[in-house]
């Protein structure tokens, strides 16, 4: 799966359409040219460039009557992320799910992962879900608010190390920020 | 600034290098056309298709000899980021920059502002600078794995809110990781 790729498919409306309507429940051709309004013959050349790029996947379900019905899902869960700007230009890709290590140096996540683990223990409850899911989208809220800090210092650091002077408006810059 | 018409512009491999070599460095049209061996009439259009979704800026530069020229440059930092998988879609962009207030809630990230604002004073030493890189670097990192767990925990809830009951499968892939 390579990251160009990716960014070819995500750069056509229809297809993040595609991915949209996909990432809710699994499809079929007819259907998703009907919601679409895009004919059947585009829809299966966009699904089949996803396939081949490794985001979509194809399996066959049997229908009560007639034949097995080609059925569209999401290959698996994945963040993209860009960073474009001046001093700055990084593509990454990363899979989404528990790596156990990382609970060690975050103690939020980790009562946040207990906290889940046990209300699906008791059954999962659909206000203690719904709380918990506040909660991590305000870890959310900030993680991207820290990230977005950590990212404009990385630009800024390989800036001056590329002059290997400290610019003196970087530092004019960073005064009007603080 | 939409970011659908951003993923379109990403969505090209040649604006994707014009947009990585004007990272870098401000360029105008003949050396891009250059580098990239792409035509001029292609790298005009590609530039000002990118200028119209906000990406990219022109300046006139004077020249010492001959009419002043027109460079391209990124016209501010940004970070794009798209989440899709099963029972999750989302898209964002986030402009790059020191918030003040993130400082209070991240003790790391406060340590670290400081350390530069520090380095910036006693005049920016290279070794000092690549020690704080690696730092932001490290923590980075950090950041991103915690991102990916809060991420397919944030899905996996919706998933589950979504049914209004909570699915076996979901609980046995979870225990799986744990």
């Amino acid at each position: 799966m390579s990251i160009e790729e990716i960014l070819n498919m995500l750069g056509n409306e229809t297809r993040r359409e595609i991915l949209s309507l996909l990432s809710r429940e699994p499809r079929y051709v007819s259907e998703l040219s009907q919601i679409l309004n895009v004919g059947q013959k585009a829809v299966i050349e966009h699904l089949e460039l996803m396939r081949h790029a490794g985001m979509v996947d194809a399996t066959y379900k049997k229908m009560e009557k007639g034949r097995p019905r080609k059925y569209y899902c999401i290959r698996k869960d994945m963040l993209i992320e860009v960073k474009i700007g001046q001093h700055l230009y990084d593509i990454n890709a990363f899979t989404l799910g528990i790596n156990p290590e990382v609970l060690e140096f975050s103690p939020n996540l980790e009562k946040i992962v207990k906290k889940f683990e046990s209300i699906l223990r008791s059954g999962g409850s659909f206000t203690e879900l719904r709380g918990l899911l506040d909660e991590i989208e305000n870890e959310k809220t900030k993680i991207n608010e820290v990230k977005r800090v950590l990212e404009y210092l990385s630009s800024r650091i390989r800036y001056l190390l590329g002059k290997e002077i400290v610019a003196e408006e970087i530092i004019e810059e960073f005064y009007r920020f603080i």
